[in-house]
């Protein structure tokens, strides 16, 4: 099967220019077919600042009401997206930036959860994987904003994690995939406070072990357990470490590579 | 040759929730390949004004510097093009919201024009016609948002109207491609204080003696002599009229169906 890297980055990145920059130029030399899945960063934070809308929290995801939304999409789906996507053409990437809207793409509905009103935030119901593929056979590189669709005109703010999962195992039917999480620490750390105490491979029973003795850092627990569901769903490989090194992260040299065994 | 209508809307469409939806119908509905090219509408002032950003016009185009394209790409781009995006995705047309920086579809290079600074306004050099005609062939129907890109990193604020021209001139020679510009008002009219004096069919020569002997508003004249410049490039039917009467528009019971002879 053909190789496949869905690399996903985040506010670190997208906040400084000078670091998308060098991971932009890194990715568009990937000389494989690839897919970008960008999350949001601070702009639409300051953006809702100055437009007086409240701003709410619950578990670290944004409670994304009527107004909110209409931010998350300007900034996220137009600001960021297309300006990544100038970039891309610049460097001879032929990106095209999309929405789950944009080709039905993403499917999803709005997350209900007893005693919390998330507004409008979306869970991933389907990904319409052939329009995918028929994107990357025509050498297309689609570039997801974290934003999908129900289907019945609603938006919906969706985690960008969890779309480049959900993109992953959908194409990993047709695609050897490889998933990049882009992330500020240098690979998953076995010290929290050593940079330098990167684990470099990681497969299941090393985890487990390492769960078990606790010598893993509780915050990776949630990323690294949906890192191994990606990987008994299909998912060739999972790569967490600083995108700014993808070259580095891609060759081994830099992160944690994880697999299945 | 198959037929191709691409449709522009404007402001008076796109900020009326009730027309928008209405107009969205109608075009969702037409059985034939389509394109869709919208303009901005009056967001993009009122987002100007709340983030204190002054707006300056020059002959009715808005002088964009770099906190306008920000504030242009942000409300063209993300919130007008994936609202849109969705309403035809819920009325099961596959859309595909693009600029012409998304698959370099739109190639374009900065205005320039002696003592005149229109700051990151573009003009059009080519449209990636190869990448268009894949889309159409596989069913999707592309919507333009009015930003495009100089290939160098650059996004550039594009005329609508201009857009929708291009890309009709350039699609004519794969499609029979009708060019229909949706506006405020019935049609082409004799009288400019009277709804229903509209022109219904209208050919150079009649154009020519109506110029002549200056039966026909002046301010329609460009964009006239733009319609008829589109027919002797190639485009077969331009049709000026009310986009809330598309289906009128098109069996030409409604508007104004400009032919070159």
């Amino acid at each position: 099967m053909e190789s496949l890297y869905i690399v996903k980055i985040g506010g670190n990145i997208i906040d400084d220019e000078e670091s998308l920059s060098s991971f932009l130029k890194k990715f568009a030399s990937l000389p494989s077919k690839k897919i970008l899945v960008h999350g949001g960063g601070k702009l639409a934070t300051r953006l809702a600042e100055k437009m007086g809308v409240p701003q709410e929290m619950v578990d670290g995801r944004r409670i994304t009401d009527a107004e909110t939304l209409k931010i998350v999409t300007m900034v996220y789906a137009g600001y960021i997206n297309k300006n990544i996507v100038a970039q891309l053409q610049a460097l001879h990437c032929n990106a095209l930036g999309i929405t789950g809207a944009d080709g039905n793409s993403i499917l999803s509905h709005k997350r209900e959860k007893a005693g919390i009103d998330y507004g409008f935030a979306g869970d991933i119901d389907q990904v319409n994987t052939v329009w995918l593929i028929q994107l990357l056979l025509n050498d297309s590189t689609p570039v997801f904003a974290p934003i999908t669709h129900d289907g019945k005109n609603q938006l919906l703010n969706t985690n960008a994690d969890t779309i480049a999962q959900e993109v992953a195992v959908a194409l990993s039917t047709f695609f050897n995939v490889s998933l990049v999480y882009s992330f500020e620490k240098s690979g998953v750390l076995r010290d929290i406070n050593n940079e330098n105490s990167v684990i470099e491979k990681l497969q299941l029973e090393d985890y487990q072990g390492l769960k078990r003795s606790e010598k893993i850092f509780a915050g990776m627990i949630p990323k690294l357990d949906n890192a191994f569901r990606a990987l008994s769903s299909g998912v060739h490989k999972v790569i967490i470490g600083r995108g700014q090194e993808l070259d580095l992260l891609i060759s081994g040299k830099s992160g944690t590579t994880i697999t299945h065994e």
